[in-house]
């Protein structure tokens, strides 16, 4: 399995914009407006720490899955796609760099 | 770019495990436990909706890269990949059939 | 008005662990259980946030009347009343010191 | 004890917008502006949810002494003192009322 999940999700949820809202929840939130989005992460990022705290695993994959998934929202909502979160991510720990590094056992 | 990103910051966050908690961030977060992680989650979830709010967006993807990282170091140090997180993502909005159904113009 | 509320407050939500879970909202929430209520600390916290980053002063106070109302109702979950956290503002910020130092024109 | 402490509290911080930020730490958060107060109350309702899962009363009275405290810098740097949101509270659950029927048997 490949992660390109994340960007195909973000596709759908471009497609999202043209939903109902009475039909599609993600349709919803972006008709609810910012403030609605914004509260999921909130929430989605207190349920992840009450999960990992409850020690079950297939509950913090559930609500990291919910909060990441609110993330991708926000992102879509703001006219932003995960690739450039990515990119930041590549960018701030280097990871080209980092992985040479470690295969030559010296990270 | 292509998001294989994820699973490769994974595997970095893997070989931090091993890493000084003195010299490295991810190591001395390791070494600080869980509830320490789980600060991080909270900080970094509020500094998103703050820069959300806020308006920047270039500031809006700094932090949720910030946000994305923390979870990925929470995962890590659980023992779980963030494949299972893409899993449940892909499982849970079926995306190869939404997909599909946009590709034929019905979604 | 003086703010001995927060103790009759307390009083009220104690009284509460005695009431039906389908008419008193709080009573629902003591059935649900911790995590309900925690999920709920996240939730108020990040509305609070989300109001003051709004401007307007009248949902700030609306917002941090609900995070506080929710605190109260986990201490009061959790067998403790909000003297204790009262009595730990006024200890680790000595209070009564540093008001009279204030009167002094020293602070 | 009464709980006029949160009173004195407000009055303390009102004090301290005349404070050097290099010695007092409301003065520092005052002066590094509203966004740098937020980001304290998300990260100390994250802890008090720790603590609470953690099931150490004495920190969960402590993380939540901190949550009260930071929301007070909050009213306090946007203007308001804590009395508006006991009115909010006193208001919205009728206090007054409830005691009265409690009183006479009938909550």
């Amino acid at each position: 399995m490949s992660d390109v999940i994340l960007q195909r999700l973000a596709e759908v949820l471009e497609q999202r914009k043209q939903a109902d809202p009475d039909t599609s929840y993600v349709a919803s939130l972006y008709h609810k407006g910012l403030d609605a989005i914004l509260k999921k992460i909130g929430e989605e990022a207190t349920e992840t720490v009450i999960a990992a705290k409850g020690g079950d695993i297939d509950q913090l994959v559930y609500e990291t899955a919910d909060l990441w998934f609110h993330t991708l929202v926000l992102l879509a909502h703001q006219g932003v796609g995960p690739d450039k979160v990515l990119s930041e991510l590549e960018r701030r720990f280097g990871l080209s760099g980092i992985e040479e590094k470690a295969a030559r056992g010296r990270t």
